[in-house]
């Protein structure tokens, strides 16, 4: 297994390195699916276990909007030996998205032959741009088959477009709370999260500096996307108003502590770009539609759901089981909804554990 | 019956006002709950129909967060002759809620003992305080006996806060597409709706002027508001991504109109301040919690929900027409969630005119 540890780009977030991250830089560019452009681009990501000599132990998990290629952080109880992704036995890989922030190229990182930061000019990606970048990695790393791959949330739909994309390199799926195509409502969504980042004045039309970064447009993006990821359930039980309760607006605070939080951490034309690329999420474009798409996936594939999920809802996920022709489709009981597949460790760890291996 | 026609007083909004509006201003200052501001308000109001001598055919009709005193304008089918509504039998009112920008007090109104707008100086409000704005103008109106309060959304909350503080006024209550007390969710959800006027730099910290409004911020705010207005299905059905469709986000489109057709007739201190009055709705708050107010209800009620209502669920309702004691829940089949009670105008006048006559 070849790979190039290259120094680190990103000029925002080294501070969210992780030290076991590799860097790849693929020799060629990618053709983007919506501007025809060719990007140079390279991938952080990270490995655990090792590559068997027939090349078809790997394991490839696809992170979701905010996370990392660091999957002991934000997946740690599903990854080790007895766990559903066991390096003794798999070896797993996870890729930071093409346009997210913690190493791979993107908004945030240095725009090639130059010594500026892309900002807003990075261009539009798409789903199927995902799966073009990462594929190249995967045969770059010698992987002849991926005994299965791995999505949560947005990760679920860059796996849909692996299947579809790359047949004979994909065993298996395991999708979670993800859909076949954004949906209307998480357009409108996603919409008025951008819409309040480009509010903030710092944004500067996405020309800002890290040091004048437009935090409360980025947070309050975040705090409207954290409503969707939870459910009215967990925040009713969590915020519960009390018989003569004067303060009972404690979800206020919570909200905008998660919002500060993620500024930290994530740079708002990543999130803009990342959102957009979910927006454009359709696995029936160009493939006569979303029920045919799915017909055509022969991968053995486990859907799963999250009870509460209102963000990518039941119904989505029931219509991919229905028309994969071999898909099992499990629902796990949960108050939390969507974010269910990141807090619900052992009922994942069960569904994974008993797919995996005989597939 | 008495009625004083002040001079309209709100700066911002008299392009919109109506010619057959009425306005009432109290001689008794109303104090506030949160405060203790002993606040000199007025209120705009219209009346259909004429007050008989008994004083007892009275209907109080309760608008939503953004709708006015012209129930002709919000529902028009139903008022009128063989309608639920129906001026020949009832005497119908409709006043415009304190705090917001169609002629009654408000932040868009001229602060008494001065030239100047209230802005963002004119103070939080609670539901209770808008019964006791309301019923002051009730007993002056020489009203007697309210046939029927009728609310929908935050109308609803009114309602029965009405029945709760004024039990002798109020002889039955038609309860739409409301709740008991204002949800963790839709705490957080209009937490973010204020948060995204006040990123607006044109908002200024609530003191702008009305030809220099935070616009983007109030746009945004409303988009926010109105996803959770309707509902996934019917976005879904409207703006189907047809396959091989190139444009599939006139979701995008139609929310931006939405948004910019608002900041043209709202303001968006009011927003704020109606939006807070929202939130501190809780029956159950000095009244040993929600289930107990509830069972203190002695009017005959009709609870009306809307089907995908995700606002304010069809278990919120529930829980109403649980605990009340003489309560009858209905729910109305639509594909439209909760903007249903304003759409459904068929089905609501079923309802309404089966429930009202006999009670």
């Amino acid at each position: 297994m070849q790979t190039i540890d290259l120094p680190l780009d990103s000029a925002i977030y080294q501070a969210n390195s992780e030290p076991s991250r590799q860097l790849w830089s693929s020799q060629a560019p990618l053709k983007l699916e919506a501007s025809g452009i060719e990007l140079p681009f390279q991938l952080a990501y990270q490995t655990w276990g090792n590559l068997n000599k027939a090349g078809n132990n790997a394991i490839l998990v696809v992170h979701a909007l905010s996370g990392s290629a660091n999957l002991d952080s934000w997946w740690p109880d599903l990854l080790g030996a007895d766990k559903p992704l066991n390096p003794e036995r798999d070896f797993v890989i996870c890729i930071n998205l093409l346009g997210s922030c913690y190493g791979s190229s993107g908004p945030a990182s240095i725009r090639p032959n130059s010594n500026e930061v892309w900002k807003i000019d990075f261009p539009p990606l798409s789903i199927r741009d995902q799966v073009r970048a990462q594929a190249a990695l995967i045969k770059h790393l010698g992987i002849k088959k991926l005994h299965s791959i791995i999505g949560p949330s947005l990760g679920g739909m860059i796996a849909l477009e692996w299947a579809l994309l790359e047949p004979e390199l994909v065993s298996s799926l395991i999708l979670i709370a993800t859909t076949a195509q954004h949906s209307a409502q998480a357009i409108a969504n996603s919409s008025c999260q951008r819409a309040a980042i480009r509010l903030d004045p710092k944004f500067n039309n996405g020309y800002y500096t890290a040091d004048q970064a437009p935090e409360n447009g980025l947070a309050l993006a975040r705090q409207m996307a954290f409503i969707t990821y939870r459910s009215d359930r967990e925040f009713s039980e969590r915020f519960k108003r009390e018989p003569g309760a004067e303060q009972p607006f404690a979800i206020q605070d919570y909200l905008l502590y998660q919002g500060r939080k993620f500024t930290e951490r994530f740079d708002a034309n990543c999130y803009i770009r990342l959102s957009e690329c979910m927006n454009s999420h359709d696995i029936g474009k160009n493939r006569n539609g979303v029920v045919s798409a799915l017909q055509s996936i022969q991968q053995p594939t486990l859907v799963i759901s999250l009870e509460h999920d209102q963000l990518y809802t039941f119904t989505e996920q029931a219509l991919l089981a229905e028309h994969i022709p071999n898909a099992t489709h499990q629902l796990i009981n949960t108050r939390y909804g969507h974010d269910g597949f990141l807090i619900e460790s052992q009922a994942m760890a069960i569904a994974m554990s008993t797919f995996l291996p005989i597939h």
